[in-house]
């Protein structure tokens, strides 16, 4: 059975999207970012990058929401969760959710994980307060170049659906007015009101 | 056909490296970082991210690496760039290139791209100065639990190689000695005797 390793408030929530979506049969394991647990050796044996989500399957562990969502998407195709048939259309939908982990998570990251990337605390504090900024300017790409409506990729729900929700759920911790983008706050009233969300969110209470 | 938006010394080499693989016809289009041509409004309808690489395709844009590379492995799957039957084999691909986007990318450049996040030139000087530290970790993780061999993914080729080959050759202006990592160092070297990185590799001098 698929296992997903998770925490809540992380970006796992665009995977438990996906599993819940997929109608597939996964447990959960919580991982506790607070005790480190992602740097357990234990842990470093399911992802060596210690970072949620993982996804363990009957043929090995998977890490990174792209790939993770791509394949659920791909093991699962009556559920339709991914144009599995269109090269292209695929490959943008791939895009899309690599610029989200790539730009968008990263810009996120600077926030409470700026000690990733720098020591010294008046580094710690500038790149925390530049956060409201670069969060801004990745949800105005995706407002007004990259969301296609009434889904992220179009007329069609993806995987791409709950990764976008997830992300979009970080807008008022990070100092940005959601309202600055409609089309996005839309979609994210109407993905809470999904009964997969509806279902699965009391896991990612902040 | 298709044509690549590049800019030499950037990761469009992986891309690169892809279609000379897949004996792709294809044309270049040369992006002035310097001149900030990536940021002008006709290449932000390209890419409205604003990066290199992206790929003009018949049907439309396609940016983001691990997208690109994906699409090229299955618009071409004579030239066997990626394991296109096995959705758990393709998807531990996407693992290791969105490892590589989102991880060793964003470490890479927080040396000349630390202004994306902070302002302050305490912290871009803290930023570029704890680069060397992140490279290397990013290193040591691929070289003792990402990496298979001989190939990134194991007995073949994939378009993880040349994305790899592409970060791997940013080391030593990170100040990583590549010796650390004899496994990566070996692949690296062997990529550059590869015929497709021959022919192309006078395009993204530095």
């Amino acid at each position: 059975m698929l296992k997903l390793f998770y925490a809540p408030s992380s970006s796992a929530l665009a995977a438990h999207i996906a599993l819940e979506e997929a109608e597939a049969s996964y447990e959960l394991a919580k991982i506790d970012l607070a005790a480190d647990e992602q740097r357990r050796p234990e842990y470093l044996k399911i992802n060596p990058n210690g970072r949620v989500p993982a996804l363990a399957t009957e043929h090995g562990f998977l890490s990174e929401n792209p790939a993770i969502l791509a394949y659920i998407a791909q093991s699962f195709p009556k559920a339709r969760l991914a144009p599995l048939g269109d090269a292209f259309a695929f490959a943008r939908m791939q895009a899309f959710n690599n610029y989200l982990s790539s730009t968008v998570h990263v810009a996120h990251s600077h926030k409470r994980r700026a000690a990733r990337w720098a020591d010294d605390p008046v580094a710690i504090t500038d790149m925390r307060r530049k956060v409201p900024e670069t969060m801004a300017a990745c949800f105005e790409v995706i407002e007004n170049a990259m969301f296609v409506g009434p889904w992220a990729m179009g007329g069609d729900f993806t995987v791409a659906d709950g990764y976008l929700f997830t992300l979009a759920r970080w807008l008022e911790q990070d100092d940005v007015d959601p309202k600055r983008f409609p089309k996005v706050l839309e979609h994210r009233n109407r993905m809470a009101e999904r009964a997969s969300v509806k279902k699965i969110i009391v896991h990612h209470a902040r």
